[in-house]
Parts: structure tokens; sequence; C-alpha cells
């Protein structure tokens, strides 16, 4: 495959001279600039005052908002940045005002923290869930969701569905959906906190009113930090969950004006120095190309699911239209967590995946409580996938434990 | 005055080799140490995997629960980490179930963001807030919020106050309103934003139901970080206004249990890194002892309120029966913001203060729309005082400029 040579990439990335990462959808390994600038900033807040850096480091504090915009293929004004994915999609949600019997629609590989606050709203004041089903070949059902939005006794309050499951590699047509939500009128949150990074993602292109993400995943970027797309129109109808006073500002006794921009979802006090780091991040993903990356991921995973499905006992549980580079698996007669501890014992990282984060999925399909998850990036290398496989052949293998002690 | 060694205070505060420090209410210099866990945690982040070293570090992650419990006088089970004090604020604020004619009791010395929620919440669900006034000292009035208590249509779902507000030196008396809250049975939250690590807290004394604060002040720890003090009955009775995988776990379909403690509070992906700089910096602060540091503070305060007030032209605006680290004042004739450019010229580091952030306290003493705030913490020197002095008798001083000009 043409593209950017795969030493440099590792070159750039001082963990891959440490650990075998294949935990890429859990926390990815950061370039050694991102490390840098976020050290630096530090630095700086200490040698000179954390506002009084600010100013300084403008620049570096605007790039995030101007890369993610490049990369999602919207304006800078339409990026907040916030502490995760998940405040992100929570500064939305819960700010859609919501009343008894109101309809949300969702998808069965659904993340755990989205469904406890439907939960949280059903409790609260009433609304229902509603689970849009799978075709066969385990893509988000299309018809299914049509006859959803038309045909229930009002049309749904919200369409918020999860990208790609934390589970499983599969990728759901989130494009497909922006169509039949533009179409009905319906608004639309998309949770890609899997899917930015390893795919290309077009805002314009998926139609939805909202997607959230997060920089440490495929992104590549620092923990604790996350962001927010929020179209124009969007924002022209619903307030954010929280207002602090830099989502709007206090007016008069009794009014404030928000921001005109999508910053109206951000709290002000967050990680300045990993938002300057995910910056660097994205820029990096951006001249690397989302294309190449993309068509990377998935050979990569190919392989891999290809080779562990040869192992005895293996079993890989990915199913789709649409494989990423989420790989999961089990191997019969071994605990997932044991597998872990042991592949960790020999510097390769992995994790594992519970029922409790995608309940509705592992339920469907009678996964046991815990799966194995393997997810590959652009820079593990075949031989990393044969010292995984090689670690996961041996273990729990009693044959060749026999053979050891005679 | 008895206590730390001056020197050695500030040789562990490399900031101050650097800069004249006031902006310790915006935010503070943390020690070396500080900045250096902060950068060994990232690094370890980026050779061996973001989720990887939580196991590793878990002593290290668990410490700001430990030592703020002991800063705060409460278990650590009560005590939740969060992305700022604002986030653990609105985590309980949003939370309260609150309906159409609702009272909401606050303070004339709240903080813009608090009081931009409360009018969301006005909006959203047509809540009534009300302000509990003064007594002649500038304390907030008891017997004033007692009548608010006991007179209105209906018992008030909530106390929300700010300790000491952002613009001005006073210190209400937050023991004094828990315990009027506790004898009438209303849910009292305090933001103790600049309070905490300036002068001693114990949140049994104090009576309140929840506490917020933040690291980057005078707790002198990283930014993006902040923490709640959840009382065990308010979590009996109160959900947070948002919850994730880590606040809950997702028991069964259509069922979540929420963390036994205040960590249901959390949104789990975080900054990390922050959190072992905060635990290094309360430890910090509990060694040298809160009474040493709000004794230092407040003299150091006093002798700069002192000189300010003999630069002719200088005002200085705050006022109350306790006052602190906080200093504000105008000279006349000049634009606060130039003062704080003139300054910042000179290695000197202020802050202008806002109406839009205390509107109500600005309004009712017919203050400028902005003040300058000079906020001391015990590691400025007398020194450090006459350098400003010095710098703010000649900003403005046209005749001392006309004779530079001759």
């Amino acid at each position: 495959m043409a593209g950017p040579d795969e030493q440099a990439l590792r070159r750039e990335t001082p963990g891959t001279r440490n650990v075998i990462h294949f935990n890429n959808a859990g926390a990815s390994l950061p370039i050694q600039e991102v490390l840098d600038v976020q050290r630096e900033y530090l630095e700086a807040e200490a040698l000179y005052g954390g506002y009084e850096v600010v100013t300084q480091f403008s620049e570096q504090l605007q790039r995030p908002y101007d890369t993610l915009a490049s990369l999602l293929n919207c304006a800078p004004a339409n990026i907040a940045i916030l502490q995760s994915a998940t405040s992100a999609w929570a500064q939305v949600f819960y700010g859609i005002p919501l009343t008894a019997g109101d309809r949300i629609l969702t998808s069965i590989i659904e993340y755990g923290a989205n469904y406890i606050a439907f939960l949280q709203m059903a409790k609260r004041v009433g609304v229902a869930i509603e689970v849009i089903p799978e075709d066969d070949e385990g893509d988000i059902s299309l018809p299914a969701l049509e006859v959803l939005i038309t045909q229930g006794d009002k049309k749904p309050a919200l369409i918020a569905i999860t990208h790609v499951p934390t589970n499983s590699g599969r990728v759901y047509d989130a494009a497909g959906v922006g169509r039949l939500a533009q179409a009905h009128g319906v608004p639309y949150l998309l949770d890609a906190c899997q899917s930015v990074g390893q795919l290309p993602l077009d805002v314009q292109a998926i139609g939805c009113d909202w997607l959230s993400g997060t920089s440490r995943k495929y992104l590549r970027g620092p923990r604790g930090v996350g962001f927010l797309y929020a179209s124009d129109s969007a924002m022209e109808k619903f307030e954010p969950a929280m207002l602090d006073l830099y989502g709007a500002t206090w007016t008069a006794t009794d009014q404030y004006e928000m921001q005109p921009g999508a910053r109206r979802y951000e709290i002000y006090e967050k990680n300045f120095a990993g938002m300057v780091g995910l910056g660097v991040a994205v820029d990096y993903a951006n001249q690397l190309g989302m294309d190449w990356i993309w068509a990377r991921i998935q050979a990569i995973a190919r392989e891999l699911r290809g080779k562990l499905a040869r192992i005895p006992g293996v079993t890989v549980h990915d199913r789709g239209r649409l494989l990423c580079g989420i790989v999961s698996f089990t191997k019969e007669g071994v605990d997932p967590g044991v597998i872990m501890a042991r592949l960790c014992e020999q510097g390769i990282n992995v994790k594992t995946s519970a029922i409790s984060s995608t309940r509705l999925d592992f339920e469907r399909v009678h996964l046991p409580p815990f799966v194995v998850r393997a997810s590959v990036h652009y820079f593990n290398t075949a031989d990393e996938i044969e010292q995984l496989v090689l670690a996961l052949t041996a273990v729990g293998d009693c044959s060749s434990k026999a053979r050891e002690v005679m």
C-alpha cells in the first residue's frame, strides 16, 4: 500500500518501542510532539501563570477548532472542546427539552453511558426509549428506522445512535440515518467516539445535527479532552444542558446571551494543555489523510481477524457489512480477563469489553459477559500481529504447559 | 509570624523567579512537584498506554480524594473529581428536580456562571430566583435569610450561595447559612471556588450538602480539575444531573445503579495527569496547615490594602466583616485594563474583574464595569507588594510622564 513510511510513523510514536499496543479503542499512543506540547504548556503555566499564558498560546489553543473543522468538514465555529466525548454528548442530550411520552430512537450498539442517560430521563420525565433493529448484515436497518419515525404516536424527539460500538468492529450507516432524520425533521445526535480518527467523517454528508468525539482514541490525542460538532440549525433550536460564563454572558440581571457559535457548549475551565495536544494530534491525522488511515486500519484488522480465526478455540465476534479496527474475540475455556493479563505480561496491550458497556448487543447475540478487544491502528505491524497470535495461542493451552513442566 | 520558611516556599515555586504573581484567584503558581508529577504522568501514558498506566498510578490517582477529605473534614467517599468547580456545581444544580414556582435563594455575590444557570432554569421550568441581602457590615444577612426561608409561599427548593466572590475580598458566614439550612431542611450548595485553599473549610461545621471547588486557584493545583463534596444525606435524595458508565452501572436493560459514593457525580474520562497534580497540591496545603495559610494571606492582603489606599487616586473596594486575599481597586482616570497591561509589562500579574462576573454586587454598590483584582497568596512578599505599589503609582501619572518627556 502506498502512503507514509511505516518506520517513520513508529519512530514518531515513542510508545511503540515499549509496548505492542492493540488498545487504540481505549486510549491510543500519541506521537512525541503531542506529548511535548502538553509538557511545554504545563511548564509555561507554572513559570508565568495559568491565565497569563493563554494569550501567548492563543494560536495553539485555536488549533483544535481549526483542525477538527477540517477533519469533519465544517466551520471552526461549529466546534466545541469539552472534557470528554461523554461530556459533549451529555451537553446535547440533557439540553433537549423532553417531556412524558417523548420518543428517543437509539441503536442496538448504543454505548452504556448514553443508555443510562436515556434511562435517567425515562425516570425523570417519562421518555420512551425505542431501539432501531439491525438488518441481516449487522447494519442499522434504515427501513425499520423509517417505520419507527413515521408510525409512532408522535414524531420522535431525537435519534441518538452510536456510529461504531465499543465492543465490536461494525460501522453503522450514519449517513443513511442522516437522510431519514433530515427528511422527517428529527434531531440527530451521533456518538462518533470510536469512529473519529479511524474513518473519514463528513458531517455534511452524514447530515447529523451533533457529533460527539474524543481525543484519546483513534485521534491519538491526550486524555481528558473531547469535542462536539453542532450544526447552526441545531443551535437555533436547542440550548446546551449547562451554561457557564463562557458559554453565555450575563448581560442584565435577568438576561443572558449565548455565544454565537458552538463554544456555548463549553465549560470554560478545562484541560488547556490537552487542548494544545489535541490540535497537534488532529493536524497529524489530517496530514496523513483519513482515506489512507482508514484503508490501512481495515487492512490490518482484516489480517488480524484472519489469523485469530485460525487459532484453535478462538472465535471472532465481529459481524457487519463494514468492519473497522475493533476486533473482538473469545477463546474457549479461557477467561477474557486472564487473556488480557497474560498478554499484558508480554507487553501486549488489549482490553476486555463488558456486557455493561453495550448490553443490548451482548444480550441479542448471546455473548459471554466479557469479550477480548484488540483494536488496531495504522502504526501496528504484521510482526506485532504475529506476536499477539503466538501469545494468544499459548494462553490457556494446557498441553504446552504440561510439556514445559516435563 | 512563625511558620514555614518563606524563602524555601518560594524556591519550591519556580514561577516566583519570573513573575510577581497577584493573580492567585485566577490561577495560582504551582510548586515544582505539581508540575513534575503531571509531566511524568503524561510521559508514562505516552510510553505505555493511557489506560494501562491507571493501575500503575492507582495510589497517586487516589491521593486527591484522600487529601481533599482531610482538607474538608469528610470521608474520601464524599469527594468527586471533575473538570472544574463549575462542572461540579452544575452536576448538583441541574440534578435537582425543579418545577414552576420553585424558589432558589442565592447571594448578592453569586458568581455569574451560577446565576446564568438559575436564569436558564427560570426560562426552562419557571423557577423563582430570590437574593439574600447583606447586613451593614457586608456579610450575608442571616435574619433576612430566615425570613426568606420561612415566609415565602413555599419552602425554598435550594440555597445556593458563593462563599467568597470573584471580584472582592469579603468572606460570607457559610456556617451561619448552614445552621439555618439544616434547621429548616433546605438543601444547601456552597460554591467555595475562591475560598478553598485560602481559609480553613470544614464541611461538617459549615453544614452544607454540597461544596464545589477548584484546583487551580488557592489550592495551587493544575488547571482543568475541580471537585465536589457531597454529603451522604444529599446523595440519598438527589441524583447527579448527568450520569455516565462510571457514575452508574447498566445493570439490566431498563435499570442502572449509581456508585455508592460521590464518584457518581464524575464523568469518568478526565484530566488524569491533573488529578495526580491536584493530589500533590492539596497534600502540600495540608502540610503547611490551613490555619497558617489563612493567617498569612490575611496579613499580606491587609498590608496591600493599606498601601494601595495611600496611593493618590486609588480606591480599594473591598468591604466586609471578614476580608480575604482578594484585593480589588480602581485608580481614578485610568482604565483597569490599562493598569493590568502596564503591570504585566513589568512582570506583575493582576487581573480585571468585570461586572458580568458578579453583576448583582457591581450594580448594588455602583462599581464601574471593571475593577482591578490583585489576589495575594502566602508566597507573596513585602518586596513584591512594594513593586506593585511603585508600578501602580506610575500608571496614568501624567505629571511623571511629562517629566520623562522633558
